[in-house]
């Protein structure tokens, strides 16, 4: 068990900086995981940028958005949006809220992202919209409140990302790699569709090609690919610091090789 | 004092280069900020491009934009864009003037910036337009005279920045750190409303929302957030290097850590 | 022989990770050429990210797209697209399948891809389009299938590139070094082309001067400056480990500068 | 006199790579200085891309463009461009021609570049164009012809710039650093005018400005800060390799920061 924890933190740290160096996170956002066997508590960072965060910052929360052990650090604002989610959708395993520069066109001009390529089927038909205003009138927009929410969490209803006018988007997965490799490929297809309309009325994928495609993220060597390419891009702009609670881990540094992936790992190789 | 002064020329050194690694900043613009105990000064450093400044290229300059000590260097010939609004805002603690590609079209086409998601509300309702041909006719466009300056100074008014038509954008704050953010989240916003633009029409944020999320960038677990976040950025591209004025300094190197947050310090890790 | 495998093995590899690092490919996208000695066959990574590709990823597959040795690794779905293009095309040796952020717009707006400027004429006159949708109705947009492969080979006909709806470009060479070249030329040119829409309509080349000017990026000088170029920026960002099936290459690392070209090699130069 | 002719080379060589660091030179584009003592002769690299080019490469040509000594490498096929315009223009110390990535949408819808920011002024009122179809029919486009390049410098005539529908641009200036910064806010400016349309009708500078403003970039203070911001970001990036033919630096390196600046050189400090 412990270990089966230990593998989540860390690939959820990594999917924070995944995220972050592809250019779906900034100095905002943040991603979570439900516990591995806790499914009424779920992990998320403490307050810090997704590109900076490592393993010891992970907290465990109950899905009323509490932290667990009395917190001596900033906690994100916005948590309600990951607890109020995990309550209304036991099959999501994974949530990331995020202000992509890809996306924001799409929430500001309050028009619908659609999957325009292949790769884009990830998010599924289309992404409701969400506007706090309609519900809660003038706020700082911030999802702050229980009742946000779980506004929120009804918006999003049933589909896999939900647009947040004036704000950004939230997307959740059934896990950690289907999440980001969803994220990533919503982000490129907004930014394919914004750049075709320079052109013409770009033409949305077919409503059985985005049920066919929608998976074709999910295939085991399409994971193995992403997983690995995003790794190595991350780990070659510095990637993981050693972890600093583990006294062994300080003595004898983790080589940076280690951060990547099993298959990396194995070869001892490193960009 | 002499550590609150140390303390205030290097995180104006820092944020130049900051505001220059996030691409507020290029070859030109300055940021200054007003001296920590003395309202009728001001610092900015001599005439360098913002990147490649170190605290020991600032100066001390009275409101009129003298130097206080005979200067050995070249100065920035539109420092009266500094003394000018200091001496107009007693609000006013640090000014940046830039030329960031995110706001050019908008000074170039004359049509204004408005917030269009919450971070932008950092930047107020909207920033008027200044254009110097009005009141001086055909200059080079430069703000060098003490007119051109006191002129710009009260298009600035009671707002957060002002644009410059053909020209570039001028920014205030009520501190360095409220500068740094508000100047970055005024480029995002441009460039989403820009981009949104291409979809339809923009929804700006409804006149409550911008009061409520103006503040946003100043609660305190934000500005940790992103000083960390811009401060390893700009670590990761290279940093500042150790001062030259200091013996004591040049005989014990300051490790690269040191020069990004006390938070980073305290932990001795470094990206 | 051997030496002249090897070369080729060693080309291979580094035109995946020029195209991956000049951002023709990313996560996706695949790139062969056809055996050296025997027309029969090709030579193509197995299911990897192309920026990471190593020579010893490199494996052999007959036309029909089937693994000459029974494979321990993932392999590309959709490998049928290079079968079946070198089945069609005798003179076709190398092959590129992508979905780059250049042309992505074109294929989802269905508008051609036409040359604009004189390098973007290495595409030849126009690039047909090919939808999957239309012969075979709803599937995931991959290329999986023989009939598939043989249907977009069909459409590709004589052209030098088939822009595929919703999903990307296939693209053909004489070589890989043409293949390479070709394949940044268009993707230059499609950027160049869609941002020309914003200022009016662009002026194509006249027929004759797509003629004349599709032959530049093979001249001698032209390659051999294109190449040097590729090579370095890629080194620059960390080039290609060394080999690991070579004993004496694992004794002796091959130094960074002599994957780079030939002329660097004679120099020992390094940036 | 040595003396001169180094660091004319020196400077002829780093001006190649900060055109290309900046984006304004890719594979492609050259930069020659006229010669220092000998106003009948020319200093430009042999065939190269930009970012690559080191002080021995650059070779020395007549105004005929021919090599004073024999060649033993690849000479660019362009190089009439800068012959004739030498012939043409003695007022002309140092031509550069490009393909940038911002003016190409110009060169290929046929819409001029005009000044839209002050320092956009550097290139003058507007740049003519040249088509080289209108007066040679089908070509490869590239100007190679003794009559061709004669016919390029009639279109500049006294102009900063002259555009090349369907190919590039081709720059002039009174000394390489004017031609570098130049070159460098022209591109700035045609990004800006592009966007500026998205937003309505750009307003470009009143005439008077456009004649005040134009020799900004010349001022000392700019020159100098502008020269060491390109500068130390093109070191930040790999800078110079030390020279090879002079035996002396190959036993005593020189420092990278030897490179960028007196100024730099002085301090000894390197980012």
């Amino acid at each position: 068990m412990p270990d089966k924890m230990t593998d989540l933190i860390e690939e959820l740290a990594l999917a924070n900086r995944i995220l972050a160096h592809e250019g779906v996170l900034d100095a905002f956002g943040h991603v979570s995981a439900r516990h591995p066997t806790d499914p009424g508590r779920y992990l998320l960072s403490h307050s810090r940028s997704p590109l900076l965060i490592e393993p010891d910052d992970i907290l465990e929360y109950t899905l009323d958005s509490e932290p667990v052990k009395p917190p001596k650090v900033h906690l994100y604002a916005e948590r309600v949006i990951h607890g109020c989610i995990y309550q209304a959708r036991s099959d999501v395993m994974a949530v990331v809220h995020h202000h992509a520069a890809a996306v924001m066109p799409f929430c500001i001009a309050g028009k619908p992202i659609v999957p325009v390529f292949h790769l884009g089927a990830a998010m599924g038909e289309a992404a409701p919209f969400w506007d706090q205003h309609d519900e809660f009138g003038d706020t700082n927009l911030l999802v702050v409140k229980q009742e946000e929410g779980h506004s929120l969490a009804r918006a999003l209803a049933r589909h896999s990302a939900v647009l947040m006018n004036r704000h950004g988007a939230t997307v959740v997965g059934g896990g950690l790699k289907e999440l980001v490799s969803r994220s990533i490929f919503m982000c490129q297809n907004a930014e394919y569709q914004l750049h075709a309309l320079t052109l013409g009325t770009p033409e949305p994928l077919h409503r059985g090609e985005v049920k066919l495609a929608g998976t074709l993220s999910l295939l085991p060597n399409v994971v193995t690919r992403t997983w690995e390419y995003w790794s190595v891009r991350l780990e070659a702009a510095g990637g993981m610091p050693p972890r600093r609670s583990s006294a062994k881990a300080a003595r004898r540094p983790v080589p940076k090789t280690a951060r990547v992936t099993p298959r990396e790992r194995r070869k001892g190789r490193r960009r």
